[in-house]
């Protein structure tokens, strides 16, 4: 809890504050970028591993439910201070599709990002039971992701 | 230092096993693919941000630098089972530098990949001290960094 705490309150005040990256420099800017993309490869990532699972495309092993949901709750609880600087939204610049409006969505921003936190929270308390506690927690995960999505990111 | 052994345990079996993602299916490769490339990004990201204040490129910010570290810490505490599927490599694929040679060196690789997160703990119990501390602290990161990318990394 206090790792997915953390992680938004860092959020909020990245977003509100000049980023170190925030310098202009289209490097620094896209490094950035590559960074939260990296993030979000490694939600995909391990999102995949359980959907498959949930989905009984994999037979469900406990101890792989387990290491996905658990490297959910990691990737969620990154500080991400640096990953979203001023003028890497994708009106600014190539290579990202995240809305300006996340700028100017700051609280709203840094809920949805608590809210993939603490879905991850309890993927990781219910992946390693049984195949019908993973199955209950994708619908809350997926569900964080797709708010977040649905608002900040563009077609 | 459980985080790290559990890390480099988990990379081990990884590799020695045979992964769920190993089915052959390009895209799931693929997928394994991005999740990893995702992780060094993210490396790549915090280690900049921890290297410009190392060369003073950039002031020094204890916060930041905490933050950054502890990033490393989460990033090297990936369960890594998924990541790196058989058949993943430069030689079977296209899209990733990751030498066949992995897959061949397990027990090498494990450690390169523990001594990775251990000079990230070593990092995140220096970086918010002071700069001298954070400075001292990148010599054996860049090195972990490296040692793997020289033996294990296509050009």
């Amino acid at each position: 809890m206090t790792f997915k705490l953390i992680s938004t309150a860092a959020l909020v005040v990245a977003l509100g504050a000049s980023a170190v990256m925030a310098d202009g420099h289209s490097k620094a800017l896209m490094g950035a970028v590559k960074a939260r993309q990296g993030q979000m490869q490694l939600y995909a990532h391990n999102l995949g591993v359980l959907g498959a699972m949930a989905k009984g495309d994999v037979a469900y092993d406990a101890a792989a439910a387990q290491a996905a949901a658990d490297n959910l709750v990691a990737v969620s609880g990154l500080n991400a201070m640096t990953m979203w600087p001023q003028g890497s939204d994708s009106t600014s610049m190539e290579g990202t599709r995240a809305k300006a409006e996340i700028w100017s969505n700051f609280p709203d921003v840094g809920a949805k990002a608590g809210a993939m936190a603490e879905a991850s929270v309890a993927m990781a308390a219910a992946a390693g039971s049984d195949l019908a506690s993973l199955q209950a927690a994708m619908g809350p995960l997926g569900g964080a992701c797709g708010a977040c999505h649905k608002a900040y990111r563009s077609k």
